[in-house]
This record gives C-alpha cells, sequence and structure tokens, in this order.
C-alpha cells in the first residue's frame, strides 16, 4: 500500500495542483500531523491541497495508480483521529483547505452549495447574509469544515429540532476512490435510481471516497431566542420536562441539554469570567433553547415563562432562569459549552460519546453511573449534554491523585470497555456524534453487530480495494 | 446460478419453514408469477413463505449455498416487473405475507415496528386505533406490503409534507444475502457507528437483501382536512401558486397535484359516478389538500377560503372549489387517482415516472410536452401528478387507430428513450418513484451517471457475491 519512490510521486502531484498545491516541509506539515487534542501523531509523504474537484479526482487517480494512502483533512478538529496518518509516513495528508468556495445560494428553495473546505462559521455567515440560516453548529465551527462535517455526520447543540448533517445534507458530490467523480449535487424530491450513494458517504469518514461539496439544508434566520436554565431534582426529573416541552413546544425547542452540579462547579472554578445562574445549587441542571424563525411563532421569552410555569407547578422544576438578553443566552450557552475545558483543569477523565434511546437515557444516566464508581472505586462520573437526542458525553474522571499520563492506559481501557459494554447492552451506541476513527475501531470491532460490521467491510474492499482511503479508520481492514 | 436439484431443494425448504410454507402447485404459484399489470411473466420453482425472519435467514442461507436466485416479493403491486421473476423457472419466489405482524406500537415516540408483510392499509388501521396516522399513502394501499414500500422507497400522495419512506423509516431488520440477519430496529436519534445499511438497503428492491421488517415513524391522527380543486392557466401559473402556498401554508399543505383538462375529461368519460368539479374547463387544473393533526393549526376549510381569495386577486387561480364534507373531499381525490384508469380505456399510451428539480417541473411539462409531440406526429402528452415534488406521470399516448400490441414495442420505446433523454438533460431522474426493477434496468445501464453506476454494481457485486438476490433487476451484474 505504500510507495516507495517519494519524490516522482511528488512531482507527479505539482503537475495536478500547482506548487502551492504540495507542502512537504517537514514544519509546514506538523501543525496537521497531530490531532488538536494531541492524542494522535503521525507522518506523511507530501501535503496536497487540490484547489478544485476535477485535480482532487486527478490526485486520487494517482494515488490509485501508485497504490499511496490518502488522509482526506478538513479543519483537523475532530475528536478521533480520523484525520491523522498512521506514522510509517508513506501516506499523503489531502487538505480540502483550498476548495473553500461557497457555490451558490438559492434562497427559494433555501439551500447553499458548499464545497468541502468551507468553515462552517463562515457558512454560517454566507447564509446569514441572506436571510438564511444553516442550522447546525457546534464548538469547533471556527475550524470544522462542510466536508469533515458531511463525513463525520456531525451533530452538535440544534440537532433536537433539524437533524444531525444527515438530516440536512440534500446532495453532494465526491470523488470515489477510483478516482471517479460522483456528481450529486442536483436535488430531485423524489429519485429511486437505485443504491443511495449520498446516505453512503456521509458518515463515512472519508474511508469510501471524498466529499468535495455538498447542497445543504437551509432554514429561515432566527428572529430571537430565549435561553433557559433550569436546576432539576434528577435525571427523571429531566426527562419528565423534555416530555411535556415536546408536547408543548415542539417545534420551538432547538436544544436540551443536561448538566449535573460537578460540571457546573468545574465550570465556575476554572473558567474565568462565568458565574452561576441561579441562586442556590441543584442536584442536576437543564439548558433549554426556545427559538423562533417564523413571524407566527410564538415571542421565546414569554412562551419560555408560560411553559416553566406550568413545570413548577408540576414539580419539574426547581428553579429557572430566562435569559433576558443576547449576552445572557451567550452566558448561559458558554457554562454548556465549556464543561470539557473546566474538566481538563481538574485532572485527568475518560470521555465517551454515547447514545442510547431517548426514552431510556435518564435512567441509564443514573444506573451507569452507579456501576462505573462502583466497581471502579474513587472515580466520578459526569454525564451531560444532548440528553434530548439520547446522547450524553459520559465522562469518567480519574480518582485524585492519578497520574495523568498513565491513568489514561490503566485503568483507563478498562473503564472504557466497561462504559460501553453497557451502552451495548442498553441498545446504544458507542458512537453518538464523534464518530469511529482510530480511537474507537477495536471498539466497533469488538462490539458491532456482526451482520453490520460484515456488510461494512465487504463495501469498503469493493469501493476501495487497495485500501488507500484513510486507512486504519474506522474498521478493521 | 440455477439449481437442478428441485426435490432436495425443495424438501430443504419444507424442512425451514413447514409444508404450509411452500407452495410448488402450479395453479397456487400463477398468480405470483405476473406483475399485476401483466406486463411480464416468470416462472419459479416453489414459493416459500416463512413465519419469521429467523425462517427467511435459514432459507437465504439455503439459497446461498445451492445458488438459488430469490425473488422476493410482497404485495405484487409494483409498476416496473420488479417481484417477478424470469421465464428460467430455477428461481425461488419468497413471500413476505405470514411476516403480518404488527410487533409494537409506541405512541410516545410516536413508532411502530411493523413486518415485511404488513399490508399498507392494515398498518393505517392499526395506528388510527392509537390516534396516531403513518402518512403515506398510494393506490395499491390494499396490497401493497411494508417491505414492499422499504425496498421500493414508495412515494404516493402526501410527500410534500412527510417524505417519502426513505424519510419515515427509523429503523430496519433485514437479511443480507449471505442469510446473516442484520438488526437495525432500535431507533437511536445520533448513532455514528460507519456506514449506513439502513438506507442502502431502501430503495435497493431486494437486490442486497431481504427487509424483514422496519421501525416507521407516525404523525399524529388527522382532525379535519380540505380539498382544494382549481382551474389554472398553465403549469406556470400553478408553480406561482405552489410557491405562494408553501410560504403561506408550508405546514399544513399535504399534497399539490397538477392535472391537465385531457385527463379530467377522459376520468369524466370513463369513470362512472364521476362529475366535473368547475362549472366550465379550464387548461389545467391543481388538486391541493389542507390538513390539520395539531389543534392550534387553522382549520382547513376557512384557511383554504383565505389563501384562494389572495391566490384569485394574484390571478394564478381562475375558478375553485373546497370540499364541503370527507366525501366531497374523496370525490376530488377520486377524479385524481383514477386517470391511469382512464387513460387505458383511451387507449395504449407509454407512461414514464420521471423527476426534474421542482423549480423546474412547470417549464419542463410545457417543453417537453411540445418537444415529444412535434417529434412523433399524432401522440398526445399528458403529464399529471405529484407537482409538488417534482414528479409527474408522463405519459405519451398513441395516435388514434395505434395497435395496442405493436404499439408499445415501436414506436413506444423510441418514445421513452426520447423523453428520459429529455429528463436527463434537465438534471431529472427517469424514475422518481417507481423504482427501477426490470423495465428500466437497460436505460438506468444507458443513461446513469457512470460513477455511481460503477460503485452500484461494486457493492452489488461485494454483499451478494453469487448474485442471488433478485437478479435481473435494478442494475445490470
Amino acid at each position: 500500500m505504500t510507495n516507495p519512490e517519494f519524490s516522482p510521486f511528488v512531482a507527479a502531484l505539482r503537475a495536478i495542483v500547482g506548487d502551492k498545491g504540495v507542502t512537504t516541509n517537514p514544519d509546514d506539515l506538523a501543525p496537521w500531523l497531530s490531532d488538536w487534542r494531541g492524542r494522535y501523531h503521525g507522518a506523511a509523504v507530501a501535503m496536497v491541497a487540490p484547489a478544485s474537484a476535477l485535480e482532487l479526482s486527478e490526485v486520487i487517480n494517482l494515488a490509485a495508480r501508485t497504490r499511496t494512502a490518502v488522509v482526506p483533512q478538513g479543519g483537523n478538529s475532530g475528536m478521533v483521529g480520523g484525520a491523522t496518518p498512521d506514522a510509517q509516513g508513506a501516506a499523503l495528508l489531502l487538505s480540502t483547505r483550498r476548495m473553500n468556495a461557497i457555490r451558490s445560494i438559492d434562497p427559494q428553495a433555501r439551500t447553499v452549495i458548499a464545497e468541502a473546505g468551507v468553515v462552517l462559521q463562515t457558512l454560517h455567515e454566507a447564509v446569514a447574509a441572506k436571510g438564511l440560516r444553516f442550522p447546525l453548529t457546534l464548538g469547533g465551527k471556527g475550524s470544522a469544515t462542510v466536508g469533515g462535517l458531511v463525513s463525520t455526520n456531525a451533530g452538535g447543540t440544534q440537532v433536537l429540532r433539524h437533524g444531525t448533517m444527515r438530516a440536512l445534507v440534500e446532495g453532494i458530490e465526491a470523488v470515489l476512490p477510483d478516482g471517479a467523480l460522483f456528481e450529486g449535487l442536483v436535488t430531485l424530491k423524489k429519485d429511486n435510481r437505485g443504491y443511495d450513494l449520498k446516505h453512503l458517504l456521509i458518515g463515512a469518514e472519508g474511508t469510501l471516497g471524498i466529499v468535495t461539496a455538498a447542497t445543504l439544508k437551509l432554514v429561515p434566520a432566527l428572529i430571537d431566542r430565549a435561553v433557559v436554565w433550569a436546576g432539576v431534582r434528577s435525571p427523571l426529573a429531566a426527562r419528565e420536562l423534555l416530555l411535556m416541552l415536546e408536547d408543548r413546544a415542539g417545534r420551538e425547542m432547538e436544544g436540551f441539554e443536561i448538566v449535573p452540579q460537578r460540571c457546573l462547579n468545574n465550570v465556575l472554578r476554572h473558567i474565568p469570567g462565568t458565574r452561576a445562574p441561579l441562586a442556590s445549587a441543584y442536584p442536576w441542571h437543564v439548558l433549554i433553547e426556545f427559538a423562533r424563525d417564523r413571524p407566527d411563532a410564538p415571542a421565546p421569552e414569554t412562551f419560555a415563562e408560560t411553559l416553566l410555569e406550568e413545570a413548577f407547578a408540576r414539580g419539574l422544576v426547581l428553579d429557572a432562569a430566562i435569559s433576558a438578553s443576547e449576552s445572557q443566552a451567550e452566558a448561559f450557552w458558554k457554562l454548556r459549552d465549556s464543561i470539557s475545558e473546566a474538566e481538563r483543569a481538574e485532572g485527568p477523565a475518560m470521555q465517551h460519546d454515547i447514545s442510547v434511546p431517548v426514552a431510556a437515557m435518564a435512567q441509564f444516566i443514573v444506573d451507569a453511573g452507579v456501576a462505573v464508581e462502583a466497581r471502579f472505586p474513587g472515580t466520578e462520573v459526569a454525564a451531560f449534554g444532548h440528553m434530548g437526542d439520547g446522547n450524553v458525553h459520559f465522562h469518567v474522571a480519574a480518582p485524585a491523585g492519578s497520574d495523568p499520563r498513565q491513568w489514561p492506559h490503566d485503568p483507563g481501557k478498562e473503564i472504557s470497555a466497561f462504559v460501553h459494554d453497557l451502552v451495548v447492552a442498553a441498545g446504544g451506541s458507542i458512537s453518538a456524534e464523534h464518530g469511529i476513527g482510530q480511537m474507537k475501531r477495536d471498539e466497533l470491532e469488538r462490539l458491532g453487530d456482526p451482520a453490520r460490521l460484515g456488510a461494512m467491510k465487504a463495501i469498503k474492499r469493493a469501493l476501495d480495494p487497495h485500501g488507500i482511503m484513510n486507512p486504519g479508520k474506522l474498521i478493521v481492514a
């Protein structure tokens, strides 16, 4: 799979993309050979940055002929090492950064065609200028790219109402492992011409081809929003509240996040400029966003007040604050978004991005927390996040004084296996939104449905017979 | 691929499914060896009807070991011969009729788990009893089964608001070509564990495996509805009306169908008990359904009145009638649903189930109609159907006196090729909702995107190396 003739290969690359499209200088390469968390480190023959889908297609064609491994990379802000090559140094790092055009925005059809290298933040701003909104957002929006978001079926904080990337991608253009260009950007509401390549490539993490552009669904721009921070008794109370709100405000609720007091304390301790949203402490908290994007929809703030009154009356909420301004709304979200950073300051922790059926999540948080802390004395479990999607980040903090270098390996790996076993037993997923990459590949091999794994491997071998597309990621080839 | 040892094979089948699960009597087999339109005729070793997914898995395992072709069949009401075996007589016809349990209905999650053999009408009634609705419906609802609807990604008349089957399937259980059981019924809102087998099997027409059950999305039961029949000047006027209504009534509009006067005349002439909905004739008509399934939504009838007044004022509508009762609403729909039957009474016609981008459909209807009638003198084009989805049934009627046996072949085939070329030139699909089956397989081979076709064939060979799953359908293996 490797190609020893480096220089002729690099010369061939230059012939395709020009000098400024190829980087071989180790110092220039370095930042792109480790993931942003510094967990994975690799090496590469060169980094190539095609300026168009056609150039990218020629590059893949060259890689296929020379059996060169290709590792696609967008913003390099993934969570599972999916964009980091292995250490052999034989792989070609393919950056989509130069394919960063927003080809068109169609206000009537409410779609945008964006190339793989467009940064999420840039996309948000471009469509906002037309009075529209791309409703997927996440912490890394300043670096995450359209290609990476599609290839990992990214989630984020607005999934509750608008779904993950899969629900927002109407069409894609992609280069397949043989260099063929799949042109699927034109969107038809009905099209039954066989196997759905679009859905096959969404979430394939670059192992079946490289997404070069996508047609994305847009929604009307927000008129206003209200963010609620509420104290609740338990995850089960939060679940009751979620059911009530889905019933009463299904179309207005954009986010429903759960936060244990422990996570809030860490944030208040470690993140400058944060302050407690409520007067006293509560075992658990929820952050709820109500948004209005239609003139005929209820005003979020008064709407939230009415619903909270009912929630109090039903004993589901112990105390609550409603954002009175956009800056306060952002302050509430900052508390939520700073949890991971604050936790790192506290010490080592094993992090698990998991999902179970939405109806089962509240009980799972309770039961799994007890089970883990009993099995691994001294650990503390903090489960927080997208409860409305049945997806929490299930973090297990090391006992005080644990060695941050040693702990992730032992007993960290054992803890993760234990957590994943609980997830599978609950009919859940060991990767809700971050993907598999290299971090969870072996766990997927261990725990995946054999029928599904078998089919995935057969598809991988069929579309990428030389195994050049992002090898070592997602599945054991 | 064929298996000469019929009797031991049939004995092995009986050992799996029992005597009443196997049919070899030619008279009992006959009705299932032709499609309901009588266009395709085949033969089979036997018909097997497993009673469970496990039995079906054992049957496929046997078929894989003996290299026996398997043709899955639900209600046998498909439009493209996808469930009819070839004439060799070596294939096994696999009926899902005995797998007809509704395993569970979850009112809170608004989902139902139905086995492949459940008839659509039965599904409608079962969920209605719980105050819920499965929002996909079509003419063949009395015979079409869940397995067939999933495997063909069926559409129908309510797609405008609720989407095709693909948008309504939350999970599937399926038997893969090696007999492995893929258990994907548990629905997670977020799950990034690799390639999406669910979407790969939806619309695969039984060529990659057999869907044995599906978890389907439900919506609240209808409170009431209003059906509008309106006369309009042209498809472009209809398009303007559609845009206005999507803007003003996007969430209340369930259907938007277009009907030329010619089709209405045929219906009034040939279908007993039908009467003209409007006092005079208009070049084109639209049927619009407004539905209410939330107490806070506007009352459909008054809502429709208000919107029509605006449409009149803007000159988009020439005359209109609003259903004053459920029976009148059904009468309007009957006019629409009887078009094909009335047309058959008129004489031979080539029928094309096509789609183009929604925004382009109005102009396509006009231009393609002119082009076809100019190129094939004496023919008359009638394009009708789901304009709101960019999908019409584009029928080309033979000149008066054409031989109904000869005409479909010559010049019928040439006419279809001409129409399909126009569709592809418009960036459209030669199969919007009926699928490819055996009818359009060669046209797909001729007109399909080579990159997509190449990937489809590779996937087919990878998952079905012996080519036993519904051979001769969808793609040229």
